[in-house]
């Protein structure tokens, strides 16, 4: 047996998230599809990040177990064949047996971005949140790296969330201008459900005057869902890459 | 009456290009079908480009006339409307009388995104040809230079281009890097039918060594289509920006 790690992209648009359900297109269907038609093998796919419907990956990953004679690296065109066009194998390196994709995850960099334009735009509108009205944009820097380091995220998680703890580290936690648009880049050890977009939608409320910048720590502190904003949409959210402290990537 | 300017930008993936056609869905008519809804009246509307099948605009401009009693600040909202998703306007401002968005254009700006990727890029395959084989840039970029100033570009035009005069000036005609993506972008007086695809074609066979650098210069001396090489899919190009010597944007 082997084990593969796969580095995908795809457009979340039209999937209903990473993981099988019982109806609606999903991006672990459409592997598992694949490989048991490049391989004839009914297998399993674990993702590193389950992301929900309309979320993006630029760099998500992946692992699987196969018994095919297929190196590694004819692996991206043979499964690429089969997969429809909204998802891609970018890369296959085989991993040591026992690589976990989702627990052996060192940290993981989400981008979410916000465009601010009165006007529809038609080359983005899939890949953003669009604002047009003002957002003091220097509030929510100083908000955003409040949430840099180790806390309790409970107000930022949604309240169907069920683990063990709800604390977690953020590695970065900022909000870089792009042209016309502000990005949310965050880095952390683990998320929690629907966290980077309850995170973007509270700053949204410090952004527009809806909520006062000096309440902002106050939410992190309160350790109640209901302190936060609302959860931004999914489309503006992208999983950019999944860190490894033994990176088969490096390692070949 | 009143001659508006419109911005626009547009994802061509799904129009028959901007003219109207017998048949399929185009800008123009897209466009006419809205300020047909918006005002009651049956328009011409004239575009500063007219893209073809696939061709993407974040900068098109076109005008039109209207009796309509909406200032131009409140045409973009009508408008977006009751157009489809993939098409906006951005911006209207009101132009002198007998402003002309193709005639009184003293340059244009076009960007072909070249994608340097073996693997399907979900988030970007709209938007980028993409090559998988080694590049020599650095020689595509030397040749690119070559077409800055005035020159007959007879060899990087369609055949079928019906015009007085084959010469034209470029102002700019460069290769940046960004990222993983090489761009071809390239501002000029005006352009032939198919200039840009071709020129960009042309650069590839360049790049990929088919063609020796040395030759490049003889492709525009030889004034003949059949020495450049083949026109390049329609799906990297977008046009970017219509510059006017008396810009209404600017003077309001």
């Amino acid at each position: 047996m082997h084990r593969m790690m796969l580095m995908l992209e795809y457009d979340g648009t039209d999937f209903y998230g990473w993981q099988v359900q019982a109806e609606g297109r999903t991006v672990q269907g459409a592997l598992e599809e694949a490989i048991r038609r490049t391989t004839g093998e009914h297998v399993r796919v674990f993702g590193a990040g389950r992301t929900d419907s309309g979320v993006h990956a630029e760099g998500q990953v992946a692992h699987f177990d196969t018994a095919t004679e297929l190196p590694a690296h004819r692996l991206p065109g043979a499964l690429n064949h089969w997969l429809p066009p909204d998802v891609a194998v970018l890369d296959c390196r085989e991993a040591r047996p026992g690589f976990d994709a989702r627990f052996d995850a060192a940290s993981k960099l989400y981008r979410y971005r916000i465009l601010l334009s009165a006007a529809r735009r038609p080359l983005r509108e899939r890949y953003v949140l669009r604002r047009w009205e003002a957002l003091d944009v220097a509030a929510m820097q100083r908000c955003a790296a409040k949430l840099v380091g180790e806390h309790d995220f409970t107000s930022f998680a949604s309240e169907h969330t069920r683990v063990a703890t709800r604390t977690r580290r953020l590695l970065r936690s900022e909000m870089p201008r792009r042209g016309d648009e502000v990005h949310y880049v965050v880095e952390g050890d683990g998320f929690l459900y629907n966290m980077v977009r309850i995170i973007v939608g509270t700053l949204l409320e410090v952004g527009r005057g809806n909520m006062a910048e000096e309440d902002f720590a106050g939410i992190l502190a309160a350790r109640d869902r209901a302190a936060a904003g609302p959860t931004a949409p999914a489309k503006g959210l992208t999983l950019v890459r999944v860190n490894y402290a033994d990176d088969p990537r490096q390692t070949g």
